[in-house]
């Protein structure tokens, strides 16, 4: 089987691999701090009974699936806790698939770049709608694109690698074109805490028992590597994702589990507009100097990404290399995210350095 | 779709629910300590800079898999670290059933229960062989029932719920039965610490492109929710298995690796053989005290389990529940681990309180 590896580990190696200094914009992986309360949790863990070292319940620690069921407004019997937004996802696109409902997904193009490789995994048909200049998505070509094939159909927002953010009259078509082809929405919205705009709309806010919402403390938190996650079902849809769940990976790391708890529990707004605001000025400085530079850019509504686009110079690896040894800047080929992105780069706004990394791209354009 | 969840979960939440003092040998969850150094892993965790709660490698930190490969001779590119042996063996049975080298998975009966779901999961089939009385496997029969559909032969060794330990003949038959099909013996061994017998021998001791070999450090370092696994693959099979991992999981919490990494290197024999001491003494109460009751049973060569047969009381769910109310003793049905066991009971030796345990059951049964 030929699953579509997404390119990150590959370019973060050759980056790593680099015989000089490179400024990382690869990943998405935050360079802020972690809330202190899930370091306390984990401080806390090392001390604890070892019966707490033992298997949680397959579907998350019951206080952990409340603690999210009270902030998402459902019932915490249709959350599984799951191995970060990878799992959660995958649990989404494997539930969507099974109800002998279709074997297309609808995805975006741009797409991130995850999505397509679990769809050939679980046996389905990827079916792109082409995203807007802005990374917009119109429902009425969601719409025209949906058939009685139609499985899911999965969107992203905030969105990578757009930055766009989708409003809620979107979200709310969505849902109805999913309805109406008896498929399933699944909204990852593992960005939900990096809305710029002031504009994001959860799925959850549409009653339907035909979405299914994704989300992770991985970015919210600054914790990719915790993996942590969680998946909100209708409950029509919950139990076969728990057996499965429980199939693949019998339960979520419980010391992760207790870390994202006291999290949730202790840390408060400042800490999530901190981060905004860090990544605010961030975007303020990398476009700016984009801008100088003489470089077609987006202006991310949310999210960590900003794309650029250099006159003869594609988003291909082989340029993302050339770009890692020639101008010591590292980012993501657009073409990894489908072919509409081709022509752009992705620069991850996860590193202080963006200033300079945006110097070292003007310098080597000129 | 229809998994046959297995009902651990189940009949543990029925035992947490009685409305009186109930002994718990329903799963196997150690109630012995982990290691300090685990501890000490989590602890220091909580201090380490930002970058360090990012994504690892997806196929697992470098260190820790070549910390593996070196215990196990094997080289480090062979290895997947994986959210637990649930995930190993999850990898281990999607890759052997991707070869298109046959549907059908040989499982043997008495079987863990899990083995069976992940099968029709997968989309294979189960084929079963008989272990005899003792929880032995005639490789002769394994090598009957194989064909040109046999994908995969599975075991586990030392084994649950038998507590046979198979001998390092059986092991290489089974892997020759697997190359004499183009099939792959996967050999569940995440009880290895736990060989009570001297007699155990891995599938790694027997060459071949053939044979997959799952652990984790659930069971050996009595953490059963941390969610640290490995899984080691011939040169051949690993990498659409990393693709797979990526695609399900994208990597194992790194807290976790980190601990058990720290937990590896600094933890002396003295810690297993301890545990392997305390679970000897534990099965001479509880058989020493099963015989006095007159009942038949099983004596491990390995593993935590016990497998206990009272006359005209088979091995059902509503038995087990009824044992639960009536004894104060929880145990598994023995249907759960497949028909060849119906009429017997399984008790995991994982409570200080065996003694009482044969005690109330004695009293129960006379």
């Amino acid at each position: 089987m030929d699953y579509e590896t997404p390119l990150f580990f590959h370019v973060m190696e050759y980056a790593d691999a680099a015989d000089r200094d490179v400024v990382d914009m690869v990943s998405g992986n935050p360079d802020w701090e972690p809330p202190e309360a899930l370091r306390d949790g984990l401080r806390e863990y090392a001390d604890f009974d070892p019966d707490r070292f033992q298997y949680p319940a397959s579907e998350g620690l019951s206080e952990l699936r409340e603690e999210i069921a009270a902030r998402r407004g459902v019932d915490a019997a249709q959350i599984v806790v799951t191995n970060g937004a990878g799992e959660a996802n995958y649990l989404a696109m494997a539930r969507a698939l099974e109800r002998d409902a279709g074997d297309e997904i609808l995805l975006t193009d741009p797409v991130y770049s995850y999505y397509p490789g679990k769809t050939t995994m679980l046996g389905g048909t990827q079916r792109y709608v082409a995203a807007g200049a802005e990374g917009q998505l119109d429902p009425a070509a969601v719409r025209a694109a949906a058939s009685d094939e139609t499985a899911a159909i999965v969107v992203n927002t905030p969105n990578n690698p757009t930055g766009a953010v989708y409003p809620a009259e979107t979200m709310r078509e969505l849902v109805a074109v999913a309805e109406d082809h008896d498929a399933v929405l699944i909204s990852d919205e593992v960005y939900d805490h990096y809305d710029l705009s002031g504009q994001f709309a959860s799925a959850l806010e549409t009653e339907s028992t035909h979405r299914i919402v994704t989300n992770a403390v991985s970015k919210s938190m600054a914790v990719t590597g915790l993996r942590v996650g969680y998946v909100i079902f209708p409950p029509e849809l919950v139990a076969d994702a728990k057996s499965r769940h429980m199939l693949v990976n019998v339960a979520t790391t419980r010391p992760g589990q207790y870390a994202a708890l006291k999290a949730f529990r202790e840390t408060g707004p400042d800490y999530y507009e901190r981060n905004r605001e860090l990544l605010r000025e961030r975007v303020d400085t990398f476009t700016d100097a984009l801008e100088a530079a003489g470089a077609e850019y987006t202006t991310p509504q949310g999210s960590f990404y900003v794309m650029a686009r250099f006159d003869g110079y594609p988003g291909t690896l082989a340029n993302v290399e050339r770009l890692i040894d020639e101008a010591g800047v590292a980012g993501m080929p657009g073409e990894a995210f489908g072919d509409s992105r081709s022509e752009w780069l992705r620069f991850a706004l996860v590193t202080p350095r963006v200033e300079e990394a945006a110097r070292r791209l003007a310098a080597y354009f000129d």
